[in-house]
């Protein structure tokens, strides 16, 4: 108590006051409504888990330098959630035999990682996260893309505000493996470096491919496939299952009308162990925001790390830094007030009693009631309630009071009546709408 | 991936399968809306805060034996919330000139302590929070009493299956200073002792009190201070200030009709160090789960550890795991099927892309719709609706596609019906109802 306390929270982390915490609520109503639609069932799980459970499947950057690890008081060794799928798969293979199959589920956890905080990236965040599992084909995938279009759609973008970017990792394992035939170790560093792309120039994108060991062949034909529009894959690299399962994804999203939001793209690459099938990426198309916003893919080997039976895995994350900074840039966020109704005032301090009794007959029809509870000037009643933005004030003096009165001041008009108290509700419930 | 990991959660904490993730949000929902009706604004913090928070004003027990408390990677000692109040009081004083006053916040956020798990003890739990800061007059807590009363009561209690028991923190140190004049030393164990008292024998609460250094006639004034109505109180201590408050609270919650359910109590404590005012705990009443369900009270002296001005506090915090055991035991918890309305079955994998244009037509007219992607049985499909609880499958052959029709089955009623496509929205909406 002696020496002050910081009010600032932890780095990386935000406080949540009143209108961005409805901003948050509105936000996720949002996703779960879309989600709903599909019919994907909600599930959560703890914020910490066995330290283990990261340990064996995330890739090691996440593991060693963004973890949130420790021992417990009881030397059990524990991490804070870095991302939710290894909590998914958990439950999921503890009861795999009593869930009925396919299993879409959704989950929007509060997630942890430890790096240095940035525009779209904190320490804590929150993330929708999306699964459907025990499907094996691409209809699993056109599905779980249709819920991400839908998704920003309900939120309001239009159809060029952003792009789904489509790949599928055997068409990359048979492009490494049978065309360009690099070693396990080259493929990693290639993989990585088709991963920066994006982000650097066509030079730094050769000299990585060099340092990987690949010759001025394999970074020509290399070049023509991330060149080459889907069709013209099979020239490259023959026909690839990938390809096929790429066709066969096209022809869906195509014929439901998704053909022009979604893009072949083969330098879309996402986390090298842990994607088998379709990966995609969502891109903001806004000028001041062009990045990859979220993603996705098939992981068809995860429930199995807990022994017992493979289960075939889509699924994306989408995290709410990314999501917001997208709704902004697309002039897409709402203003939204606080949703009190009535403020019922204080005439006097004798006339607690009565006020409070109609501010609870009010609330028993079901209005939105806050009342006053301390004698102040009117004047800064009125005053609160329009900061507040509570667009009705009722009040009850002891002359109305005696004669079964109360009076309504709608702050919007400004105008001011006088009512018998057992009109009082029906006449408010009509003022607002 | 070599040895199977575990499929249990961490010690000490729950997954929410979504049976029970529908309960978790049920629940939520209708204690947001309770307290919403009283004016109440959500709001949230970061789940780790700086070790200093709690360091500073949360009972020893807490930091040294139940917090989860490390240092981060650049060496910050932080610590996973195991209380809101700290935050709230950040918050606050963060913001102490721009809030308007007074200020009606709650939140429900998932909260950490280490202990042996048991009956309503978790490691992970949530906990509604509900504050009202800024307001000096018991007409506060006679708000915040009220909240709790109505969101229980809102929940399905009935007005016999719980009691709000009732102190004063200025009583009790009026008794302890003046009547009994006990050292600070003594007061604290004799404060520690009464909050045992409905715990344990008689006799136990009696070799406590002589531990404590009370004579007999000390223990002999504080059994007739406990036991005595509230009107005799001034008989032992005189026109305490404590008295005077709790004489208005009860008028006001008398006048407002929670009487009944409103009870004085001398033994109610709370925490000794963190309440200023009137304290109150919430008993739950039927006889299998006789226990405190949750409590709360005045703090006068939180925001203040941050410097700048006190603001004077009245809330209560309450746990969803006792509160569950609360509606458990009283019959009061709903079962929540899953609330897909629609299963597009698959005729034949031709009919994928016409089945998948039907179940986006009906949820962009805002259905909740399940589409069935690969290939099965009719009657399997017929099988996971019903296990689904879903109660209509939506069908379209060859046949029915090349005619325009698709054939609607209500699990409900067994009965099928055969109808044309451009009626299926109408006709589905009908037997929605």
């Amino acid at each position: 108590m002696s020496n002050k306390l910081s009010t600032q929270p932890y780095k990386g982390t935000r406080d949540f006051y009143p209108e961005e915490q409805r901003l948050r609520e509105w936000l996720f109503a949002q996703l779960r409504r879309s989600v709903s639609q599909y019919g994907y069932e909600p599930y959560d799980g703890p914020m910490l888990e066995p330290f283990e459970l990261y340990a064996a499947k995330t890739g090691e950057e996440i593991v060693n330098e963004q973890l949130y690890s420790f021992s417990d008081r009881g030397d059990r060794k524990v991490a804070m959630r870095p991302e939710m799928t290894p909590t998914l798969a958990r439950m999921v293979a503890a009861r795999a035999n009593q869930l009925a199959k396919p299993i879409r589920w959704f989950s929007i956890p509060n997630l942890w990682r430890y790096e240095r905080p940035q525009r779209g990236r904190l320490r804590e965040h929150w993330q929708l996260n999306v699964d459907l599992l025990g499907v094996e084909g691409v209809e699993a995938e056109a599905e779980v893309v249709q819920v991400a279009i839908d998704l920003l759609r309900n939120l309001g973008a239009g159809p060029t505000d952003f792009e789904v970017q489509i790949n599928h990792r055997q068409l990359m394992n048979d492009l490494f493996d049978k065309v360009l035939k690099l070693s396990p170790d080259q493929t990693q560093n290639v993989a990585k470096a088709i991963d920066k792309r994006a982000k650097i120039p066509v030079e730094s994108f050769h000299e990585l491919l060099t340092a990987a060991g690949c010759s001025q062949a394999q970074i020509d034909t290399l070049e023509k496939f991330l060149a080459s529009p889907l069709l013209e894959i099979p020239a490259i690299c023959g026909e690839s299952e990938g390809f096929k399962a790429l066709c066969r994804f096209f022809d869906i999203v195509n014929a439901l009308g998704l053909g022009p939001v979604c893009r072949f793209n083969s330098s879309i690459m996402r986390g090298f162990d842990y994607y088998t099938g379709i990966v995609f990426e969502i891109y903001d198309q806004h000028p001041d925001n062009r990045r990859a916003l979220f993603g996705g893919g098939r992981y068809d080997n995860l429930v199995g790390m807990f022994g017992g039976a493979q289960i075939p895995g889509v699924g994306f994350g989408m995290g709410d830094v990314t999501l917001r900074d997208f709704l902004d840039v697309h002039g897409l966020l709402p203003e939204l007030a606080a949703d009190t109704e009535v403020l019922v005032g204080l005439f006097s301090p004798e006339m607690l009693v009565p006020s409070q009794q109609m501010a609870r007959h009010l609330r028993a029809a079901g209005l939105k009631v806050e009342a006053v509870l301390q004698p102040q000037k009117l004047a800064k009643q009125f005053q609160y309630a329009d900061k507040k933005g509570i667009p009705l004030v009722v009040m009850v003096g002891p002359d109305e009071a005696a004669a079964g009165l109360a009076s309504i001041k709608d702050l919007r008009s400004g105008q001011q009546v006088s009512i018998s108290q057992s009109e009082l509700l029906a006449r408010l419930q009509v003022m607002l709408g």
